[in-house]
């Protein structure tokens, strides 16, 4: 099993656009997928368009309304809004998918041996829908396609590619790279089993040494927080450019109370001084972004947050407040380790405010988890 | 001037389908813009293909080249990867657009009276080039498209349908309406001036009073900061469950040094009492999800915090943690007035953990909105 994306396209709320883009979609397609435009409001069109696409009635159904009005009354809503009750009407023929996180439940159509999926616009819904759809599917004959996912972090893409580049093309081996602040990705997709994966495994492991993550490796934040429990260590962050994203990427991870003990989002000074204990005279030497700012930041959040590790940044996110000797993007990451040991590190970032602000957090986890490993 | 979108497409890097999308697309439109594999790497082939399809020659720009390297030696990186020299090379007639963020040139096409803009996929980088570009253009006779978009805040959609359903209606205006997790926007296209702006403003004040932002409202955090600064008050959060979201939030806004001293991001019960003094027999009797911890940190906020407002959040996100009595999505959320005033809301939010804290920390601003204006 498995299947291919041919491509996707996206409409405005627009009846006769959804039908000419389904039905050229069914034309190319085995599976089609249609999300959004499932809502109550007059602007959610995709419904009655698939119906008039299909030549198909729409049915009230009892049992869905019914469910409508439970999700509303557990809000403690008493008054249902009358528009809701668009969202219970169903296509003829349709098998409904039920919706577990908001009101509009799915459907499944058959056309001409082909398959439609209508799905809920917000991806919280329709994932947990398309899932429990996919585990009704048969085998094929054909080899299930298996995406292999190889992480590299901490290196841009073009240095990747540069070192990889010769090897695949050598092999035969058909990739494709996917860069997000968080990691590169290497993806290579195939038909049954990837017989070459030691291969591979092996001279990626050889290439890149401690920024090889492993095959399909977990979040950034996941990766240090297991490496945290492993270890029995607590840690706490000291935040001031980053206003505290930090601590938010390592909360994204269920269960994280385990490991994580706070963090203290320091913006402005008297906050640096009275919380975290960073002297009047190193604020007033240095400056907030320095080194010496971000070391006490670092001692500060180990001793107040009652941890073994902490993390320290101090940075000039912009887009004002840089100077020729302090530019925006300049940004000091410390880490504070066991045994009283610290380090300090300098960066540059470039981008805008959310851009740097961005690759500062993961710098900073990534810096950790090479201090962790 | 002003366009309608027709659609979008999304294609796998291969050349074939990006050719057949972009040659179909040119059929419909005036304008194509292609997004995206203009990166150093092999699988960035859109320079290519849009090349063969248009039968055109790539040329090497010195000039170009020029510009990336100087890009790395900003960085401080002196050996650049020879695959960025894949970036410098540029389509026969082609208008370059400079890309100051990124490292790939975007480029101008001119095709049987069309235009192609050929531009990389971040939004960082092809934002601000869209922008340049879109200076450019001329003035056509018709009258220019203007987008209204009004802001209702702290309502559901289906609420705020329901109540402007008939009037728009009535009025024969149409509207679309689109749903965020900071607020509603009724979006309102017309050519040339909307002239019954003065109308739909009155009608959507009387029905939505506090909760009718007005048109085209500043996003809430930066409508927060403005409360703020007006009255020259600073403000401290205490966090738990959100992890620093709301710090986050908050320090978008560039400039919010101003009123935002920072946020004590307390996940463990020995930070909400060491440094917010939540005492030890308040967690111990009633949890650290109650309301009477709420009190205590927007209490601790605002005397730790030297602010003169404090938000607190303590509640379960999930997946784990609830029981009956304390359900997954259970939040309590306070606010620290001036005067020694304290307010404590008690929520409980649907959806998985990151739906139930972006939702906390949006209700958590709203509350605030409210309590300022």
């Amino acid at each position: 099993a498995g299947f291919f994306i041919s491509r996707c396209i996206i409409v405005g709320d627009e009846k006769e656009e959804i039908k000419e883009a389904v039905s050229n979609a069914l034309k190319k397609s085995e599976i089609v997928f249609i999300t959004g435009g499932l809502g109550p409001t007059s602007d959610d069109v995709t419904r009655d368009a698939i119906a008039e696409m299909l030549q198909r009635k729409l049915f009230f159904s009892d049992a869905i309304w019914q469910k409508i009005c439970e999700r509303f009354y557990r809000r403690g809503i008493k008054e249902i809004p009358e528009i809701n009750k668009r969202q219970a009407y169903i296509i003829e023929g349709a098998e409904v998918i039920e919706n577990t996180v908001g009101t509009a439940p799915g459907m499944i159509l058959k056309e001409a041996g082909k398959t439609l999926l209508l799905l809920p616009g917000p991806p919280a819904e329709l994932t947990p829908m398309v899932e429990e759809w996919a585990k009704t599917l048969k085998d094929t004959s054909e080899a299930e396609i298996k995406v292999y996912r190889f992480g590299i972090s901490g290196l841009p893409e073009s240095s990747v590619e540069e070192k990889i580049h010769s090897f695949f093309s050598e092999k035969g081996i058909k990739y494709t790279i996917l860069a997000s602040p968080q990691l590169i990705e290497i993806l290579i997709a195939s038909r049954g089993d990837f017989k070459d994966i030691h291969i591979v495994e092996g001279f990626l492991r050889e290439c890149f040494s401690e920024n090889y993550l492993g095959i399909d490796p977990p979040a950034l934040p996941v990766l240090i927080g297991n490496l945290l429990k492993e270890k029995g260590l607590k840690i706490a962050i000291a935040e001031s450019c980053t206003g505290g994203l930090v601590g938010k990427i390592l909360t994204d991870t269920p269960g994280s109370s385990d490991y994580f003990q706070g963090s203290f989002v320091v913006y402005s000074n008297i906050l640096k001084r009275r919380i975290l204990g960073v002297p009047k005279t190193v604020l007033k030497k240095y400056g907030a972004v320095s080194e010496e700012c971000a070391l006490y930041m670092a001692k500060g959040a180990k001793k107040k947050g009652k941890a073994d590790i902490s993390i320290s940044i101090t940075g000039i996110a912009g887009p004002s407040g840089g100077s020729k000797e302090k530019p925006v993007g300049l940004v000091y990451i410390g880490i504070g380790l066991p045994k009283n040991k610290f380090h300090i590190h300098k960066f540059i970032f470039p981008g805008n405010r959310e851009r740097i602000r961005e690759r500062t957090a993961y710098q900073a986890l990534e810096l950790l988890r090479k201090y962790l490993i």
